[in-house]
This record gives C-alpha cells, structure tokens and sequence, in this order.
C-alpha cells in the first residue's frame, strides 16, 4: 500500500492528504437541513449529513489528490450513527481510488493492539468466513506502549500488504511536554523516530517501509532532524493550515527525491468556504470551494520545494 | 463518579474491576450457537453473543464488584456490530448499577480529544437536545501528546462528574521501552506522574481525584514509587492474573487508609471456566466460574492487604 500510495503521489504531483474532519460547525446548512428532514434532527440525521458532505468533497478532489484521513473521533462523538458515517465514508473514498489513511492512533497492550490491527486493517475469520470492520488503507499508531503495542499492527500489514503511521512529534503546542523530554540529551521523539525506523527495517516497500511516522507541520526544525533519522519512513505531516504550519515550513519533511511526506488540511480543505479567500463560492458550494484550496495548496507546496530544489 | 466509585469499593470490600474483553476463543459455545442460529455465523451473531456472554458474567458479580471495564477494540474488531454490543454492554452493566470505566485509551490534539470525551464521557447537542454516544463512567486516557490531548478529557469530565483514568506505567513487557527512559536521571513515568497529580488537583473529590492513572500489578516497585508520588490519585491496575500480577504484588498500589487502587482482571474472570482450577463448573456455568474467581481474588487480595496492614 505505501507504493501504492507512492505511485498515487506521483501521479497526481500532490504530496496532499484531505482530512475529512467534519464537526457540526463545518457541515453546510443544506446538507444539514436535508438530511434531517429525512432522518430527523439526531445523530442519524447528522450521520447522514457527514456522509453527504464528505461525497460532495470526495467527488471534488478524487483527481487531485492521493489519499483522504478521516478522523474518527468526529464520527465516534455521534456514538454508533457517527461510526457508520466513518465507515460509509471509507467505502465511498476506496471507490473513488483514494488511500485511506485512518487516524484512529490506537495503541494498547499486545492482545489489545492485535484486535485493533484486526478490526481497522484486518479480517476476523468467522465460521471459516472472513469480515472487515473499517477497512483502512493505513492507521495511525500511538507508541507511548513501546514495540508490544506497535508490532501487532505490523504483523496484520504484513499479511494485508497495509501500513501504519507511529506518532513521533506531534503538531498540537503541548506535544514537548512529554516528547520533547531530553534522554542522554536527546529528545525523546528522536528516540521514537529511532524505533520507527528500526521497526519499518523489518517491513520494507519498494524504497520506503510500511512504516511511517507522524510529524506535525507546526515543527519544522524537527522535522528535519527526524527526516535525516528515518531516511526510508514516510512521513504524514499534519498541522498545516488551520494549526499554522506553512509551506515554506514542510520542506524539511521531504527527502531530496522530493517524496518522503504527504501533508494533511483538513478544515483549510473541508471548509474552505467559510474562509474569506474563498467566500465568493457560497456555502451551497463548498465542495469547489475545496477543490479550489486543495489546487492552491498544491502550488504552495511545489513552489516551496522547487525553491528549496527538492 | 469518583466518590461514587470509591463508595461501591467499601461497599463490596473488593477494590476489584471485571475486565469484560471477550474474544471469540473465550465466548461459550453454547452463547455462540445459539446467536449464530438466530443472527447467523457473522460480526452480528458475535455481537449478539458477546451481549449474552457479558449479561451472563454482570449477573453474577454485580452485586460483588464495584465496577466493570470493557476493552473497546475487543468489540471494535468487529466493526459496527461489535461497537453496538459495547454500547449494549455498557448500558446494562449501568442498570445493573456498576461503574463503568471505558478502556478506549484515546488521546490527540486538543479539539479532536474533546471529541472523543464528547462521544464516550459527554454529549452532543443537535437542534436543542443531547445526545449521548456511548456513556462510560470512566475512560482510559493516553498521555503522549501531553496537557492538550488530556485537558478536553477533563473539562468534560468537570461538566459531568465523571473521570480518566492517564496511562502512566503500562503492564505490558515493551512497556519501559519508552516510559522507563531517564530524563534528569528519573524514568519518564514518573513525569507522567507527576503531572496526572497536577492535573486531578484541579478536578477533586472528596478524597481523590476525578483523574485517575493507570499502573501495571506486573511493575510492583515502580507501583510503590508513583504511589507516594501521586498521593490523591485513584490507581487502575491492570495485570492481574493472566499477566502475572499477584496479590503480594498488589499491596504497593494501595495507601494506608487501604483505597486508592482498583485491581482488573480480564480473562482470569470471565474465562475461569477454562483454568484447570474451574473446569468443574463446566463451559455453560462458565458464570458461576467467574463468580468464583471474583471471591477468590477478593480473598488474594484482602489476604495481601492484611499481611501489609494496609
């Protein structure tokens, strides 16, 4: 799946990821007032909402870009309904072509992880019949458990040919608190970063590993560090946009061979159209107004790496 | 919900959790074969077996425990159909009247961590009404991106009166991997330690704090380290049993006044019938087995706690 992905990336000259975040707040009102009136005004209508909004700017961007992350806990706030939604939405995205890049960053005890692994990249085998929960592309990973937590991800993307990314630093403010701990003087992300590397060894792709890592765009200086200590890791770089990360900052996350990273927007993406840049296509049409901010990110992105002769 | 649990522990006398994680291996046969004749072989009679499975064990220690645990990836590795049956799960061991503390270990930037706490701890509001997702008493928390991946956890907590529980020292073997690093000389769980202190000093009960940490039976000496060190703080052991955890080993986590921790056991209960130590119950009175093994820790850990004079 990451040569996949890789091939994807090329294809389309977007190192971008759309994150298909929805909160109420971002959902437009006829959508809303749709599907309540279908399924009233609850968390079924709100479900029903969620899957319409993220088909309208699927539909819209499913040329321009590689992959799509929906986060999971703004579908698991709306309980069941809301988990349903994150399903459909998944099935819509593989569909249309998309990778699709979980962000669920689970992590427990070895038995515990397994059937994390089982339920969002896996299979359970049932009566000698095989089913699938999510059916994720790639999930993100918490390490705080250190390898017993991450390896059983790793075993069930061995057979499913699917991928992981490991939190190493993450792009929230507080993300030094622990992190950025000092061990034999180095931060405890370098460490992290260290294992990733190590455990992505043992699951290599083409010319980069099934596992990757997770460096927030808001970092860059770290980012940088963490590039040169995982040369074959991909890396996934949330934080630009609406957290304040730049293009001129994501340079860092890429290798020379201008591959290495795929940056994630979410609501700079999905709602667009609340933006002043883009109010001019009105809220019935927020789904150009995405297509529109993912074309513009694309050429920050070129026109920082083509400056840095990436 | 943290005098409420602290009240059912000195009313049972039994600072004991049920972990209710079931697995296929672990489900009676006979609870299987009978879902499966109504529901079919598939994700929906598993669900609908694991409800019965979870009913059976809840009947026959509620009035002996203070609280249950279910692990959601347990359920979650069966998709949609295994989340309802964790839902299910929850709402009747609540009618049952055991506190119900979700091990769902989740953990992000700040506004995606609100949603989590939303969806298992909170409500959401749609057209005017709440709703609620999934109403645990308790969560499980994961600390790795620090005070604004924890922060949102408690702000609902404030508004609900309920609590987390803040993995600090995990049960499993990797677990020092990463959390047993030194920094300035002392291993970084007594950082996370220290700060779950700082956090529930905000956010009080009557004795203890509604944020509570997780700590591992399998790491007795550091138990006994982070128990002076976070003094008003509700310890959730996990390890018991299957893990290796003893009752001797036990002691440590628990203060003078004899509170302050709360032991789970997972298989070690709901799958007694299958130790040799129950085989005599038999797999259809694998309830009755639990029901035992629950007195039995009881005993363990009352004879651990007389011995210590705790």
């Amino acid at each position: 799946m990451i040569n996949e992905l890789i091939k994807k990336i090329k294809k389309t000259g977007a190192p971008i990821v759309v994150g298909l975040d929805p909160t109420l707040k971002l959902i437009p009102k006829h959508l809303l007032e749709k599907a309540y009136k279908e399924y009233g005004e609850n968390p079924e209508g709100v479900a029903q909402a969620i899957v319409e909004y993220n088909r309208g700017i699927v539909d819209a961007v499913a040329d321009l870009v590689p992959a799509v992350k929906p986060q999971i806990a703004m579908y698991e706030q709306f309980g069941i309904p809301g988990l349903i939604a994150y399903q459909k939405t998944i099935q819509y995205c593989k569909e249309k072509g998309l990778v699709v890049i979980g962000d669920i960053k689970r992590g427990d005890i070895g038995s515990t992880s397994e059937a994390y692994a089982v339920g969002h990249l896996g299979k359970v085998t049932i009566g000698g019949a095989d089913y699938r929960g999510f059916e994720e592309d790639f999930a993100t990973v918490n390490p705080y458990l250190g390898s017993d937590g991450v390896k059983p991800f790793m075993e069930v993307c061995r057979q499913e040919k699917r991928g992981i990314f490991v939190l190493v630093k993450t792009s929230n403010p507080s993300s030094g608190e622990f992190q950025d701990q000092k061990i034999d003087g180095r931060p405890l992300y370098e460490l992290v970063g260290e294992k990733v590397a190590a455990w992505g060894e043992d699951l290599m792709g083409d010319g980069y590993s099934y596992v990757g890592a997770v460096v927030g765009a808001t970092y860059p200086e770290e980012g940088r560090i963490l590039r040169k200590l995982m040369p074959r890791t991909y890396i996934l770089v949330p934080g630009y946009g609406a957290q304040g990360g730049k293009g001129a900052d994501l340079v860092h996350f890429f290798n020379e061979d201008g591959l290495g990273a795929i940056i994630n927007s979410s609501r700079g993406i999905i709602a667009a159209y609340q933006q002043e840049k883009y109010a001019a296509y009105g809220e019935e049409n927020y789904a150009d107004a995405a297509r529109q901010a993912v074309l513009d990110m694309k050429t920050d992105i070129k026109d920082a790496l083509d400056a840095a002769g990436k």
